[in-house]
Formats: C-alpha cells, structure tokens, sequence
C-alpha cells in the first residue's frame, strides 16, 4: 500500500498498545491529529456519545460543520460493525463492552485533491456483564472527511 | 483486562505491523501458535478458503476434527464482518480486498478450564478496483476452540 | 411497467412534495385509499407505531383482522429498512428522524386475482439531535394484503 | 445424515410437541442433557437471560467456565435469528414474543474428538402485543461446546 | 395458542421427522394443503428454486397469481434466515447445505377473515463441502397469501 | 426543514416522475449537477457498476479523486440498501430488477462550510424473472463529497 500516512493502522495501534509499546511510533503519529478514550456500556448509545464528545472537545472535528459530524459518526458505525461483528444491536443483548478508542485524522494519500480522512478504532472486551467472562474485540472504521 | 495471552492483540500486531516492528513483541509470540498469509481478491469465498488452508497447512488446527474447522470458520466470518463492516457480500460489490491475515491459537486465560481460544485478524485494503481508490481495513475475530 | 395503479408512486409522491404540487397527481390519487402523517423521534418503535395507529384510525386497514395488521407491519419495516439504511435499529443510535409518512392501499396490477396491495413511504430527515445536523432520509414498502 | 445423536432434532421437538406426543422420543433424549422453559417478552434481553439462567440452574453449562457461557451465548444468538428471521431487534419493534425453549447438550458425531455440542431450539409466536394478533415463529442454534 | 391449524408445526415436523416418526400426526395433517422435496446446494438461488418448482408444480400455489409467488418468496426468505442465521449470503460462503423442506398452507386462524397462511420450513445440515464436517440447521417462514 | 437545495427529493422525482411530469421542478433542477440512467439485472454489481459508469462519464463526480468515487459508492449501497430491503444480495437471489437512478450533486445547507453532498436515487419493480412479477421499490442514499 503506497498510503504516506497509514491513519487506519496508527488508529490500530494507538488502541491495542500500551504506553511504552506506543514509542517506536511516536514519529508517525506527529503526521495526524488525534484523539484517546474509554468507553464501558452495556449500550451502544453511550459509546458512539463518548466518542463524538471527545473528537469534538479536543478538536479533532468542528463541532458546527454537519458534514464533519456526518463523516465522524459513520466511521464510528463501522467500527462498531467490527466490535459487534455485524450486530450493532448486540450491546444491548446482554453484553457489555470495555472499550478503548482512538480517532485519527490526516491525510492519507499523496494526491492533494484527497484530502483529509477520518479512522476510528476500538479495541478492548466484550462479554457478558460479569468480570472475566470476556474476550477481546476490535473494529476499524475509515471515511473523507 | 486480566488476561494471561491476548491473542486478538497479537493477531491484530502480526497483520498491521512490519516485520522489524514486531521485534519488541516475539517474546509474547512464543506462548502461542500462529500462521500468517495473503488474499487479494474480489470473492469472499476465495479469502475464506485461504485462512482455512493456510490454517491446517501449517497444523494450527486439526484438518479431521470438525469442531475446530467449525470454530476457526466461525472467527473467519466475524472477521469479515469486520472487514466489510456488516455486508459481508460487499466483497461481491464491486470492491476489491488486499489483506494480510493471521490465526493464532493459546490460552488467553489463567482457569485451565478456559483451554484453548483462535483469533482470526485481517488488515489490508478494500476499495474500487483500481490501484489507489481504496483505503485500509481490519477485523478479528475470537472464538473458543 | 404495465401496473395499472403506482401505488408505490403514489406513497413517494405523497410524502415528498407539497400540497401545491401535489396538484397534478390529484386524479392517480382517486383510485387508491391512503393517510398521511408525521413521526418524529429517536426510536423506531414510535414510527411503527404511529403509522399503524393513522392507518387503522382511518381505517386504511381493519383493527380486527390480524393479515391486515401483518400485511401493514412488513410493508412498515421493509420502508424503515430504506430511512436506516440497513440499519433498522440506527434509531437507538444517538439519530433522529423526522418523517412524513404515507399509507397507500390500492389494486396495482390488471389481472383481478391479485388483489389489493399495501404501500408505505417515508421521506423527511435523519441525523444527530441537533437542528440542522441532518440530512433527507426516504424508504418505500410494498406487500400484498 | 450418519449423526450419532440429533441434537438439533431433540431441541426442535422439546419445543413443538406436546408432551403425550414426546413420548416416543424419549429413548433418544436419554443421550442428552436438556432443560425446558419459557420466556415471552418484548425484550430479546429477557429472552437471551431466560435461557442462561434456566441452562445455568439445571446444570446444562458450567456456570464458571466462560467457554461454555460463550458457547451457549452464540447458539441463543443464532436461534434467536431463526425467531426474528434476521431482525433480532425486532423483539424492540413493537412485537412480542411468547416462546418454549430448549437447551439440549450431547455428542453428536462417532468421531471422539468431536466431542461435546449444544443445540438452543426456540418455538411459538410473534406478533403485535394483542392476543391473536401473532403467528408461529422458531429458530435453532447449534456450536460446540 | 389458540390457533385452529399450526401450520408452522407441520411444516417443522414434515422435515425434521421420519416416516413412521409421522404417522401420529397424519390427521392433523389432512386440515392442510402440503408439498415436500430436497435441496442440496453450495448457492441459495437453487433451493429457493427448488422450493419454488416444488410449491408450483404441486399446486401449492398457483402460477399466475403473482401475490402467491411474493408471499411464498417471502416466506422462504424467512426461513433461509433461519438456515443461515442472518446471514442468507452464508451459502456462497464456502458453505454448503443438505436440506429438506416442507410448504404448508392452510387457515391457522379461526376468525374466517384471516384467510389461508403459508409455512415453509427446512431442516438438514450446514457445513463445509466435506462429508461429515457439517451440523444441524433448520427454518420457518410464515406469510398470509 | 431548512435546507436550500433537496437534493434527496430532486433525485427521487427525477426517477419516479415522467418527463412531463418533472415540469415544475425544472427551475430547482438548474441548482444542481445530476445524471440519469436506467439498469436492469439480477445482479447487484451490474447496478453498481452503471451508476458509477454515468456518475464519471457525465462528470457529476472526478474519475481520478478516490474521495468523490469512496462518497458515491456509499451513497449507491445506501440506496440499493432501500431497493433491497436490507438484504443487498438479495440480487443474487431469484429476483431480477428494473430501475431509472439519478444522481444529483448540489449545496444542500446554507453554511458555506457544508459544501458539496451527492444523492442518488433508485425507483423501479423488483420481482421474479418474469414479466408482471414483480412490485415497485425504491432507495434514497446520501453522502457528503
């Protein structure tokens, strides 16, 4: 893939590594505007909620233009089609998630006319509301912006 | 998240990450078993039947016992919910897929009753089927086996 | 298409133009029974409800006879499927809708043992509970009765 | 079909036969573990936490082994899918569901290694919340366990 | 349930059931109208024909009335859903199935303006395209025709 | 609702209007870029594949820009979403369609930050591959460009 910044997999990355594993990629990161959070719910609602709060409170997106708000939130609903696994639905049947989430915007193409691009990922445990009885998911949604 | 091997991080790192970027992380490969492989194409099919094969080539599960070709099918498809973001068929809409994948088989947990879990992650492109008109994607998928 | 009667036509037109330019189709709307009215809300279930309330209220189809209800629920989710794209429980998902809404029962086919067929249509807005953070949003849906 | 045992078959009876017409299946569910039970509902949640607790109380799964949680937790799922024919939030638009189901644990396959697997088999109705008002629904999940 | 005929029992127990397993149910079944045949298949295009031909040829339903064919098509798709478990594209998923089915069709309701309803229903195996790495699978669709 | 230009309501009228009957749109129309065509298949890709044709041949959206490709291709699946009721692949499953699609890109908000959104449009009949067997269906998708 000949992308000058990969923002998909430096959204990856920013939700699966720990602090110190996050250093070698610290370069790659000076190229994007990001963002960083946590997410536990039984409820999708309250996920895609915290997420566009914190894209928005730390100015990842503009907070007044529609268009940015419209690309911001079905990057979300992708990446929530990878945690759920094709049950968006399924955080409210008895599941619950602990999540956490990146929002990285850049641009990814070396053609100027591309412009800048929106990735959300989540990573973390879904299961049933009783600790331990989890495993771990994750989900990566990319879109213009 | 308390557990002793998260096999859906290391699944995810061995997709997104370049060779010497994994360096950091070999230690925590040496407590699972895992096989890595490509698919490109515009047919599902053609990227299931890949991880299935590469899977039982390299022994990571048993080609005669059904119940583990019925678990890791089940963590393929999960995957790609993840990769085409609930429209699994999209492979079959005129989009293309370029992935790297892995399947990886341990003991996430510490309970030995727990045993063994597989982590089917995908990372790649999905786009029109032009060289650059696309952008990346991932998926994981985890299932007990 | 040979269909004597558009119903599905009808219900699109109904719900996405103004009265003045409702005009013209006045005659095509003498052959078919229909309703008309709005739904606004976070949640599905209010939509669903209030058109099977307007359709029996003015007796579109009969309250007591349980194919007719049946016939009316599918031709309503089918036409939700279109507003969500997909996505029917998008509602629960921190969006909104603002819909007009129309019922038509007529007998669109020339041959007399096809009977009566029911049609729904939705047009109006879609997007985050913010006023003007929206964007038009339509489905249609047709069954047998 | 050379199955030793017909998991599938033995839950999907449990829950469409009364119980003079179970009578000459009751040499075959000697070889299986099963329990019994009933949930009506709007809420697919309630139905979901029926079956587990029911599975859990009669000792069908083990209630502090998480892979065995996880198994039966994905047959619901599937089952449920038969129930709702692909709409599993359907139980939260507008419809209810009155359902017998059963939980039925055995070895279906000669070969040993196949070991353990589950079938959730769901019978009985769907409809609008008016007594009468509903038609015939089920739905079977299978996994191993 | 108070329903007269249970259309969706019979069409379960016509597949799920051996010949001499049926003969309790013989007078039960003379209130009804029903077809039998069997698909198997890697593609869902051919058992949905399959169901088709069999219903038209034994005059299940009628040819030229095409409110028939739409009922029974969707009534089919339900119970694909069930075969699939939502995932009604599974079939050209490296899957294959074995099944039988039933169509039924008959008045369930007592009231007499409920008219005639059909069940189809399909009960077999889905798997890998390998003999025996397979398990149990079935679905009901119910429509008013 | 506020917005300046419909696009969504131009582009529906554009495929379920006649030529004379477009008339009195005609003075909105000159607000906006659009195309039209019309695509018949049993295949979904075919679909695709004619609007993305018509969309860059008549310059509505840049052949060498990924991002107007990534929007228009999101706003055909959300429309074909409506056409196919949830079921995209529905295409591939014994029922052939006839449809007129427009796309029309325009200035939808007021805020000049908003730019440029793309809608398309599909209205036709869905149905069995036979003349007459068949019903009228239709979806609206949206995208920001």
């Amino acid at each position: 893939m000949s992308q000058r910044v990969k923002i998909g997999k430096l959204a990856v990355l920013l939700t699966t590594l720990e602090e110190e594993e996050l250093a070698p990629f610290e370069k790659q990161l000076e190229d994007v505007d990001f963002c960083l959070g946590r997410a536990g719910s039984m409820n999708m609602q309250k996920v895609i909620s915290a997420v566009e709060t914190a894209a928005k409170r730390q100015q990842i997106i503009s907070e007044i233009v529609y268009r940015e708000t419209h690309s911001l939130y079905h990057a979300i609903l992708e990446a929530l089609e990878g945690v759920t696994r094709g049950q968006i639905a399924i955080g409210d049947m008895m599941r619950t998630v602990g999540l956490k989430f990146a929002v990285v915007r850049g641009k990814p193409y070396d053609r100027d006319g591309e412009g800048e691009w929106i990735a959300v990922a989540f990573y973390g445990t879904i299961g049933a509301p009783v600790k331990g009885l989890e495993h771990e998911t994750m989900g990566l949604g990319i879109n213009h912006i």
